[in-house]
Protein backbone atom coordinates (compact mmCIF):
# COMPACT_ATOMS: atom_id res chain seq x y z
CA UNK A 1 0.00 0.00 0.00
CA UNK A 2 1.57 3.49 -1.11
CA UNK A 3 2.01 5.76 2.00
CA UNK A 4 2.89 8.87 -0.38
CA UNK A 5 0.77 11.53 -1.73
CA UNK A 6 -0.80 11.23 -4.90
CA UNK A 7 0.62 12.97 -7.87
CA UNK A 8 -1.67 15.78 -9.40
CA UNK A 9 -1.87 13.72 -12.18
CA UNK A 10 -3.49 10.97 -10.24
CA UNK A 11 -5.42 12.70 -8.27
CA UNK A 12 -7.24 14.09 -12.06
CA UNK A 13 -7.46 10.65 -12.71
CA UNK A 14 -9.26 10.05 -9.28
CA UNK A 15 -11.76 12.60 -9.73
CA UNK A 16 -12.74 12.19 -13.32
CA UNK A 17 -13.45 8.56 -11.80
CA UNK A 18 -15.67 10.14 -9.55
CA UNK A 19 -17.85 12.19 -11.86
CA UNK A 20 -18.02 9.57 -14.27
CA UNK A 21 -19.28 7.28 -11.81
CA UNK A 22 -21.68 9.61 -10.28
CA UNK A 23 -23.12 10.06 -14.01
CA UNK A 24 -23.43 6.67 -14.21
CA UNK A 25 -24.96 5.34 -10.65
CA UNK A 26 -26.17 8.68 -8.86
CA UNK A 27 -24.21 9.93 -5.22
CA UNK A 28 -26.71 7.57 -3.26
CA UNK A 29 -25.39 4.15 -5.20
CA UNK A 30 -21.71 5.36 -5.71
CA UNK A 31 -19.16 3.76 -3.10
CA UNK A 32 -15.94 4.13 -1.88
CA UNK A 33 -15.65 0.30 -3.34
CA UNK A 34 -16.29 1.06 -6.35
CA UNK A 35 -14.16 3.98 -6.99
CA UNK A 36 -11.16 2.15 -5.53
CA UNK A 37 -12.37 -0.61 -8.41
CA UNK A 38 -12.47 1.95 -11.29
CA UNK A 39 -9.41 3.73 -9.96
CA UNK A 40 -7.17 0.82 -9.04
CA UNK A 41 -6.70 2.39 -5.77
CA UNK A 42 -7.34 0.93 -2.32
CA UNK A 43 -10.03 2.05 -0.30
CA UNK A 44 -7.46 3.05 2.78
CA UNK A 45 -5.92 4.90 0.21
CA UNK A 46 -9.30 7.34 -0.84
CA UNK A 47 -10.43 7.05 2.77
CA UNK A 48 -6.68 8.47 4.02
CA UNK A 49 -6.73 11.26 1.17
CA UNK A 50 -10.21 12.54 1.87
CA UNK A 51 -12.19 12.08 4.74
CA UNK A 52 -15.11 10.57 3.43
CA UNK A 53 -17.65 9.72 0.40
CA UNK A 54 -19.20 13.29 0.53
CA UNK A 55 -15.65 14.95 0.96
CA UNK A 56 -14.56 12.89 -1.84
CA UNK A 57 -17.54 14.00 -4.30
CA UNK A 58 -17.21 17.86 -3.36
CA UNK A 59 -13.45 18.22 -3.97
CA UNK A 60 -14.19 16.49 -7.10
CA UNK A 61 -16.58 18.75 -8.29
CA UNK A 62 -14.73 21.93 -7.66
CA UNK A 63 -11.70 20.47 -8.75
CA UNK A 64 -13.08 19.74 -12.32
CA UNK A 65 -14.97 22.87 -12.85
CA UNK A 66 -14.35 24.13 -16.40
CA UNK A 67 -14.07 27.61 -14.33
CA UNK A 68 -13.45 28.83 -11.16
CA UNK A 69 -14.77 32.24 -10.29
CA UNK A 70 -11.27 33.19 -8.12
CA UNK A 71 -9.49 33.14 -11.39
CA UNK A 72 -11.59 35.84 -12.95
CA UNK A 73 -10.63 39.64 -13.07
CA UNK A 74 -11.15 41.37 -16.49
CA UNK A 75 -11.63 44.93 -14.87
CA UNK A 76 -15.41 45.35 -15.10
CA UNK A 77 -18.28 43.70 -13.19
CA UNK A 78 -19.65 42.90 -16.86
CA UNK A 79 -16.56 41.23 -18.04
CA UNK A 80 -16.28 39.16 -15.15
CA UNK A 81 -20.49 38.11 -15.28
CA UNK A 82 -19.76 36.81 -18.88
CA UNK A 83 -16.23 35.36 -18.17
CA UNK A 84 -18.27 33.02 -15.89
CA UNK A 85 -20.40 31.83 -18.50
CA UNK A 86 -17.74 31.47 -21.62
CA UNK A 87 -15.74 29.06 -20.51
CA UNK A 88 -18.00 26.44 -21.39
CA UNK A 89 -19.49 24.59 -23.86
CA UNK A 90 -23.09 23.71 -24.79
CA UNK A 91 -22.73 19.73 -24.49
CA UNK A 92 -20.63 20.31 -21.18
CA UNK A 93 -23.30 22.38 -19.61
CA UNK A 94 -26.17 20.32 -20.71
CA UNK A 95 -24.12 17.11 -18.94
CA UNK A 96 -23.12 19.54 -16.03
CA UNK A 97 -26.59 20.41 -14.99
CA UNK A 98 -27.78 16.65 -15.38
CA UNK A 99 -25.05 16.16 -12.66
CA UNK A 100 -25.99 19.34 -10.65
CA UNK A 101 -30.09 18.39 -10.61
CA UNK A 102 -29.27 14.56 -9.70
CA UNK A 103 -26.78 16.39 -6.63
CA UNK A 104 -29.32 18.52 -5.82
CA UNK A 105 -32.02 15.86 -4.68
CA UNK A 106 -29.04 13.82 -2.67
CA UNK A 107 -28.33 17.10 -0.82
CA UNK A 108 -31.78 16.90 0.47
CA UNK A 109 -31.29 13.61 1.55
CA UNK A 110 -27.92 13.18 2.91
CA UNK A 111 -26.61 16.37 5.42
CA UNK A 112 -23.32 15.00 5.45
CA UNK A 113 -22.75 16.24 1.44
CA UNK A 114 -24.87 19.30 1.61
CA UNK A 115 -22.47 19.98 4.67
CA UNK A 116 -18.90 19.06 2.44
CA UNK A 117 -20.42 21.34 -1.15
CA UNK A 118 -21.27 24.20 1.57
CA UNK A 119 -17.59 23.91 2.96
CA UNK A 120 -15.60 22.69 0.32
CA UNK A 121 -17.61 23.85 -2.61
CA UNK A 122 -20.21 26.55 -2.56
CA UNK A 123 -18.72 29.08 0.48
CA UNK A 124 -15.05 29.57 -1.47
CA UNK A 125 -17.39 30.06 -4.69
CA UNK A 126 -19.48 32.59 -2.87
CA UNK A 127 -17.04 33.84 -1.75
CA UNK A 128 -14.96 35.06 -4.81
CA UNK A 129 -18.21 35.79 -6.30
CA UNK A 130 -18.35 38.71 -3.12
CA UNK A 131 -14.73 39.48 -3.86
CA UNK A 132 -15.78 40.46 -7.48
CA UNK A 133 -18.59 42.58 -6.75
CA UNK A 134 -16.47 44.41 -4.01
CA UNK A 135 -14.00 44.98 -6.61
CA UNK A 136 -16.95 46.72 -8.51
CA UNK A 137 -17.22 48.48 -5.53
CA UNK A 138 -14.48 49.72 -5.72
CA UNK A 139 -13.84 50.95 -8.72
CA UNK A 140 -17.12 53.28 -8.39
CA UNK A 141 -18.95 50.49 -10.52
CA UNK A 142 -21.53 49.65 -8.11
CA UNK A 143 -23.12 51.73 -5.32
CA UNK A 144 -22.21 49.81 -2.09
CA UNK A 145 -25.89 50.27 -0.62
CA UNK A 146 -27.58 48.69 -3.79
CA UNK A 147 -29.52 45.48 -2.05
CA UNK A 148 -29.17 43.51 -5.51
CA UNK A 149 -26.08 43.04 -4.70
CA UNK A 150 -25.85 40.27 -2.07
CA UNK A 151 -28.43 38.10 -4.78
CA UNK A 152 -26.07 37.67 -7.53
CA UNK A 153 -25.99 33.90 -7.05
CA UNK A 154 -29.64 33.84 -6.35
CA UNK A 155 -30.35 35.32 -9.79
CA UNK A 156 -27.89 33.11 -11.66
CA UNK A 157 -28.87 29.69 -9.82
CA UNK A 158 -32.79 31.01 -11.17
CA UNK A 159 -31.02 31.20 -15.05
CA UNK A 160 -29.66 27.72 -14.55
CA UNK A 161 -33.17 25.67 -12.83
CA UNK A 162 -35.84 27.63 -14.81
CA UNK A 163 -35.05 27.21 -18.28
CA UNK A 164 -35.01 23.82 -18.26
CA UNK A 165 -38.29 23.65 -16.38
CA UNK A 166 -40.30 25.71 -17.57
CA UNK A 167 -38.97 26.56 -21.23
CA UNK A 168 -38.25 22.98 -21.61
CA UNK A 169 -34.68 24.01 -22.64
CA UNK A 170 -31.29 23.33 -21.93
CA UNK A 171 -29.22 25.87 -20.80
CA UNK A 172 -26.87 27.44 -23.22
CA UNK A 173 -23.81 29.97 -23.08
CA UNK A 174 -25.67 32.44 -24.88
CA UNK A 175 -28.96 32.31 -23.12
CA UNK A 176 -26.89 32.82 -20.06
CA UNK A 177 -25.36 35.72 -21.89
CA UNK A 178 -28.88 37.24 -22.42
CA UNK A 179 -30.37 36.96 -18.90
CA UNK A 180 -27.10 38.26 -17.65
CA UNK A 181 -27.66 41.29 -19.21
CA UNK A 182 -31.37 41.44 -19.33
CA UNK A 183 -31.92 41.04 -15.37
CA UNK A 184 -28.16 40.74 -13.23
CA UNK A 185 -27.14 43.97 -14.78
CA UNK A 186 -30.22 46.15 -14.42
CA UNK A 187 -30.38 44.93 -11.05
CA UNK A 188 -27.04 45.87 -10.17
CA UNK A 189 -27.75 49.31 -11.67
CA UNK A 190 -25.42 48.47 -14.52
CA UNK A 191 -28.29 48.60 -17.12
CA UNK A 192 -27.23 50.47 -20.60
CA UNK A 193 -30.67 51.29 -21.67
CA UNK B 1 -68.77 1.75 -7.12
CA UNK B 2 -70.36 5.54 -7.35
CA UNK B 3 -70.59 6.38 -10.64
CA UNK B 4 -71.44 10.26 -10.03
CA UNK B 5 -68.72 13.11 -10.06
CA UNK B 6 -67.47 13.67 -7.09
CA UNK B 7 -68.37 16.84 -5.02
CA UNK B 8 -66.09 19.54 -3.96
CA UNK B 9 -65.60 18.84 -0.87
CA UNK B 10 -65.14 14.88 -1.53
CA UNK B 11 -62.20 16.39 -4.27
CA UNK B 12 -60.39 18.71 -1.67
CA UNK B 13 -60.27 15.88 0.85
CA UNK B 14 -58.53 13.84 -2.07
CA UNK B 15 -56.20 16.42 -2.83
CA UNK B 16 -55.69 16.86 0.72
CA UNK B 17 -54.52 13.42 1.19
CA UNK B 18 -52.30 12.86 -1.97
CA UNK B 19 -50.33 15.95 -0.34
CA UNK B 20 -50.12 14.78 2.94
CA UNK B 21 -49.00 11.17 1.13
CA UNK B 22 -46.38 12.86 -1.42
CA UNK B 23 -44.60 14.61 1.71
CA UNK B 24 -44.83 11.70 4.05
CA UNK B 25 -43.24 9.04 1.05
CA UNK B 26 -42.32 11.08 -1.99
CA UNK B 27 -43.86 11.00 -4.90
CA UNK B 28 -42.24 7.54 -6.37
CA UNK B 29 -43.24 5.76 -3.24
CA UNK B 30 -46.88 7.03 -3.82
CA UNK B 31 -48.79 4.57 -4.91
CA UNK B 32 -53.07 4.60 -6.60
CA UNK B 33 -53.40 1.96 -3.91
CA UNK B 34 -52.32 4.30 -0.77
CA UNK B 35 -54.62 7.18 -1.78
CA UNK B 36 -57.76 4.76 -2.33
CA UNK B 37 -57.17 3.09 0.84
CA UNK B 38 -56.42 6.39 2.82
CA UNK B 39 -59.53 8.18 1.20
CA UNK B 40 -61.73 5.37 1.27
CA UNK B 41 -62.24 5.27 -2.44
CA UNK B 42 -62.42 2.50 -5.55
CA UNK B 43 -58.73 2.68 -7.80
CA UNK B 44 -61.37 2.61 -10.40
CA UNK B 45 -62.96 6.15 -9.27
CA UNK B 46 -59.18 7.78 -8.96
CA UNK B 47 -58.18 6.61 -12.76
CA UNK B 48 -61.97 7.47 -13.68
CA UNK B 49 -61.48 11.06 -12.42
CA UNK B 50 -57.55 12.16 -13.22
CA UNK B 51 -55.74 9.31 -16.31
CA UNK B 52 -53.21 8.48 -13.37
CA UNK B 53 -50.77 9.27 -10.58
CA UNK B 54 -49.41 12.01 -12.81
CA UNK B 55 -52.17 14.06 -13.12
CA UNK B 56 -53.33 13.20 -10.22
CA UNK B 57 -50.32 14.87 -8.34
CA UNK B 58 -50.60 17.77 -10.72
CA UNK B 59 -54.06 18.63 -10.19
CA UNK B 60 -53.46 18.43 -6.28
CA UNK B 61 -50.66 20.63 -6.52
CA UNK B 62 -52.41 23.27 -8.48
CA UNK B 63 -56.12 23.10 -6.71
CA UNK B 64 -54.41 23.14 -3.31
CA UNK B 65 -52.04 26.17 -4.06
CA UNK B 66 -52.15 28.37 -1.46
CA UNK B 67 -52.68 31.65 -4.03
CA UNK B 68 -53.64 31.28 -7.56
CA UNK B 69 -51.70 33.98 -9.80
CA UNK B 70 -55.03 34.42 -12.26
CA UNK B 71 -56.35 35.85 -9.19
CA UNK B 72 -54.12 38.77 -8.79
CA UNK B 73 -54.56 42.20 -9.90
CA UNK B 74 -54.05 44.78 -7.38
CA UNK B 75 -53.56 47.51 -9.99
CA UNK B 76 -49.81 47.96 -9.83
CA UNK B 77 -46.83 45.27 -11.23
CA UNK B 78 -45.00 45.64 -7.98
CA UNK B 79 -48.43 45.31 -5.99
CA UNK B 80 -49.09 42.35 -8.15
CA UNK B 81 -45.81 40.80 -7.75
CA UNK B 82 -45.83 41.10 -3.62
CA UNK B 83 -49.71 39.93 -3.26
CA UNK B 84 -47.80 36.67 -5.06
CA UNK B 85 -45.79 36.20 -1.46
CA UNK B 86 -48.06 37.77 0.95
CA UNK B 87 -50.99 34.62 1.13
CA UNK B 88 -48.84 31.84 2.46
CA UNK B 89 -47.24 31.46 6.03
CA UNK B 90 -43.57 30.85 7.06
CA UNK B 91 -44.16 27.34 8.18
CA UNK B 92 -46.36 26.76 4.93
CA UNK B 93 -43.89 27.74 2.74
CA UNK B 94 -41.09 25.87 4.19
CA UNK B 95 -43.32 22.41 3.97
CA UNK B 96 -43.91 23.72 0.44
CA UNK B 97 -40.50 24.22 -0.77
CA UNK B 98 -39.23 20.81 1.03
CA UNK B 99 -42.37 19.66 -0.79
CA UNK B 100 -41.27 21.12 -4.35
CA UNK B 101 -37.65 19.99 -4.01
CA UNK B 102 -38.80 16.07 -3.41
CA UNK B 103 -41.00 16.47 -6.91
CA UNK B 104 -37.73 18.59 -8.46
CA UNK B 105 -36.19 15.10 -8.38
CA UNK B 106 -39.06 13.22 -9.48
CA UNK B 107 -39.78 15.41 -12.26
CA UNK B 108 -36.33 14.05 -13.63
CA UNK B 109 -36.87 10.31 -13.36
CA UNK B 110 -40.28 10.66 -14.29
CA UNK B 111 -41.13 12.21 -17.59
CA UNK B 112 -44.68 11.61 -17.40
CA UNK B 113 -44.78 13.70 -14.35
CA UNK B 114 -43.04 16.18 -15.73
CA UNK B 115 -45.68 16.86 -18.62
CA UNK B 116 -48.49 17.27 -16.15
CA UNK B 117 -47.03 19.68 -13.91
CA UNK B 118 -46.24 21.95 -17.18
CA UNK B 119 -49.49 21.36 -18.43
CA UNK B 120 -51.50 21.38 -15.01
CA UNK B 121 -49.54 23.76 -13.03
CA UNK B 122 -46.13 24.92 -14.42
CA UNK B 123 -47.88 26.54 -18.36
CA UNK B 124 -51.17 27.98 -16.30
CA UNK B 125 -49.00 29.77 -13.77
CA UNK B 126 -46.92 31.25 -16.68
CA UNK B 127 -49.56 32.53 -18.74
CA UNK B 128 -51.30 34.32 -15.35
CA UNK B 129 -47.22 35.86 -15.28
CA UNK B 130 -47.02 36.68 -18.47
CA UNK B 131 -50.92 38.88 -18.05
CA UNK B 132 -49.82 40.49 -15.16
CA UNK B 133 -46.70 42.17 -16.92
CA UNK B 134 -48.61 42.61 -20.41
CA UNK B 135 -51.12 44.83 -17.71
CA UNK B 136 -48.15 46.73 -16.87
CA UNK B 137 -47.33 47.04 -20.20
CA UNK B 138 -50.73 48.31 -21.20
CA UNK B 139 -50.73 50.34 -18.02
CA UNK B 140 -47.41 52.24 -18.99
CA UNK B 141 -45.26 50.83 -16.04
CA UNK B 142 -43.27 48.37 -17.72
CA UNK B 143 -41.51 49.20 -21.32
CA UNK B 144 -42.39 46.48 -23.83
CA UNK B 145 -38.67 46.06 -25.23
CA UNK B 146 -37.39 45.54 -22.10
CA UNK B 147 -35.80 42.39 -22.07
CA UNK B 148 -36.16 41.35 -18.45
CA UNK B 149 -39.93 40.75 -18.82
CA UNK B 150 -39.62 37.07 -20.20
CA UNK B 151 -37.48 36.13 -17.18
CA UNK B 152 -39.89 37.26 -13.78
CA UNK B 153 -39.75 32.97 -13.26
CA UNK B 154 -36.36 33.27 -13.56
CA UNK B 155 -35.68 35.23 -10.93
CA UNK B 156 -38.46 34.42 -8.48
CA UNK B 157 -37.28 30.78 -9.18
CA UNK B 158 -33.66 31.78 -8.08
CA UNK B 159 -34.70 33.18 -4.72
CA UNK B 160 -37.16 30.17 -3.76
CA UNK B 161 -33.75 27.40 -4.70
CA UNK B 162 -30.69 29.94 -3.48
CA UNK B 163 -31.87 30.48 0.02
CA UNK B 164 -31.76 27.14 1.22
CA UNK B 165 -28.67 26.19 -0.81
CA UNK B 166 -26.46 28.48 -0.26
CA UNK B 167 -27.53 31.08 2.98
CA UNK B 168 -28.51 27.46 4.70
CA UNK B 169 -31.96 29.62 5.94
CA UNK B 170 -35.67 28.59 4.75
CA UNK B 171 -37.30 31.15 2.31
CA UNK B 172 -39.63 33.43 4.21
CA UNK B 173 -42.15 36.29 2.90
CA UNK B 174 -40.16 38.80 4.23
CA UNK B 175 -37.14 37.30 2.46
CA UNK B 176 -38.94 37.40 -0.76
CA UNK B 177 -40.66 41.04 -0.29
CA UNK B 178 -37.04 42.09 -0.42
CA UNK B 179 -35.79 40.03 -3.24
CA UNK B 180 -38.70 41.40 -5.42
CA UNK B 181 -37.40 45.11 -4.25
CA UNK B 182 -34.03 44.39 -4.97
CA UNK B 183 -33.54 42.38 -7.88
CA UNK B 184 -36.79 42.00 -9.94
CA UNK B 185 -38.24 45.46 -9.79
CA UNK B 186 -35.11 47.17 -10.58
CA UNK B 187 -34.72 44.37 -13.29
CA UNK B 188 -37.76 45.61 -14.51
CA UNK B 189 -37.12 49.06 -14.70
CA UNK B 190 -39.20 49.98 -11.39
CA UNK B 191 -36.70 51.15 -9.00
CA UNK B 192 -37.07 53.89 -6.88
CA UNK B 193 -33.97 54.13 -5.79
Amino acid sequence: MRRTRLTPEREAELFDAVLALLREVGYDALTMDAVAARTRSSKATLYRQWKGKPELVATALRRKKPVSLADIDTGSVRGDLHAMLCNADEAEMERDAALMRGLGSAIHANPDLHRALRELLIEPEAAALDAMIRRGVDRGELAPGNPALGYVAHMMIGAFIARPLIEDRPVSPDYLARYVDAVVLPALGLADR
